[in-house]
């Protein structure tokens, strides 16, 4: 058995929750990917998914919108328009032009890496961290260390969803989270 | 010497153009890199830059915003919000979880491939393509492929900047190209 849940009682909610495509066995054997392209394919749903992070963020005194290559890409920007912030795009290595600090982080085989433009983020600055999904959290603990390591304060992680089952909420160093939806049963 | 022109006059232009970086030997020497990272780090020319793309594209029934991978996604979407269109990002090979349809294009050096989830685009929608930069309008010319293997109409491609000298725009089988910012002498 797989379900949705989720605390956050907010009637967009459910829109949100059918728009969002499970595939099974990507990016291989085992694996229930969340497809969130769905979503994005429905003006009102996408919207109100948006939204959802706008009212919470507005008036918050937050300057930084950090987005995760590729998918934090597509939810940041909005966020950062709406809220009159940065936007600030943490890449994968050797894509961004300028002169970068890096984050290693472990994954289940392996390591990965992201980078932050110098000069991106300044000391003091409140910074929300963006991505579409938070699984073991390994990524978005190296985009809380980049920006932390450059003096910002990091007020919350956002994702669209959850997987509560793979504990990563707990590999946030006690900063806290927000998402719109949980999936169990992965 | 180097230099922005457009014949677009509309005031909110010289800000935008401003908060563009030139970084020298990106990705490689002799390559002069259109850094849009510091453009996006300004709120108020970030809020103009879409804005100028909202104003031209509001009203005009257009369904379809399609993104490329990776700078499409973070100006598409606030696009695809605000005029009320899908937004559908075109991906690299095996990035996009579900069933897909696939273009090949030629590079200075070798061949590349964007992808498309079957069923994001319905036979006889008006669709926009956005990127950040054209140079050679090989990218842009396989994602207009895409949309109208699928039956869409591509009204337009739009870009943040154009690299005039490198007649990408000759690449868009004579569809028009709108860009707000025009980059000479590479």
């Amino acid at each position: 058995m797989s379900a949705y849940t989720n605390h956050n009682q907010d009637p967009r909610l459910h829109g949100i929750k059918t728009k969002i495509r499970v595939v099974p066995d990507f990016p291989k054997a085992g694996i229930m990917f969340q497809d969130i392209t769905t979503l994005l394919l429905d003006p009102k749903a996408f919207k109100d998914t948006i939204d959802l992070f706008v009212e919470r963020y507005k008036g918050k005194n937050i300057s930084v919108v950090a987005g995760i290559e590729a998918r934090g890409f597509i939810f940041g920007p909005p966020i950062a328009l709406a809220i009159g912030a940065k936007f600030v795009p943490l890449r994968k290595p050797k894509k961004l032009p300028g002169k970068v600090i890096s984050q290693e982080y472990i994954l289940e085989y392996g390591r990965d890496c992201l980078e932050m433009h110098v000069g991106a983020v300044e000391t003091g600055e409140r910074a929300i961290v963006v991505d579409d999904l938070i699984a073991t959290g390994g990524t978005l603990g190296a985009a809380m260390n980049l920006l932390e390591r450059v003096g910002a304060e990091v007020v919350e992680c956002a994702c669209v969803i959850e997987l509560p089952e793979l504990k990563g909420r707990e590999r946030l160093n006690g900063k806290p989270l927000y998402v719109l939806v949980e999936y169990f049963d992965i």
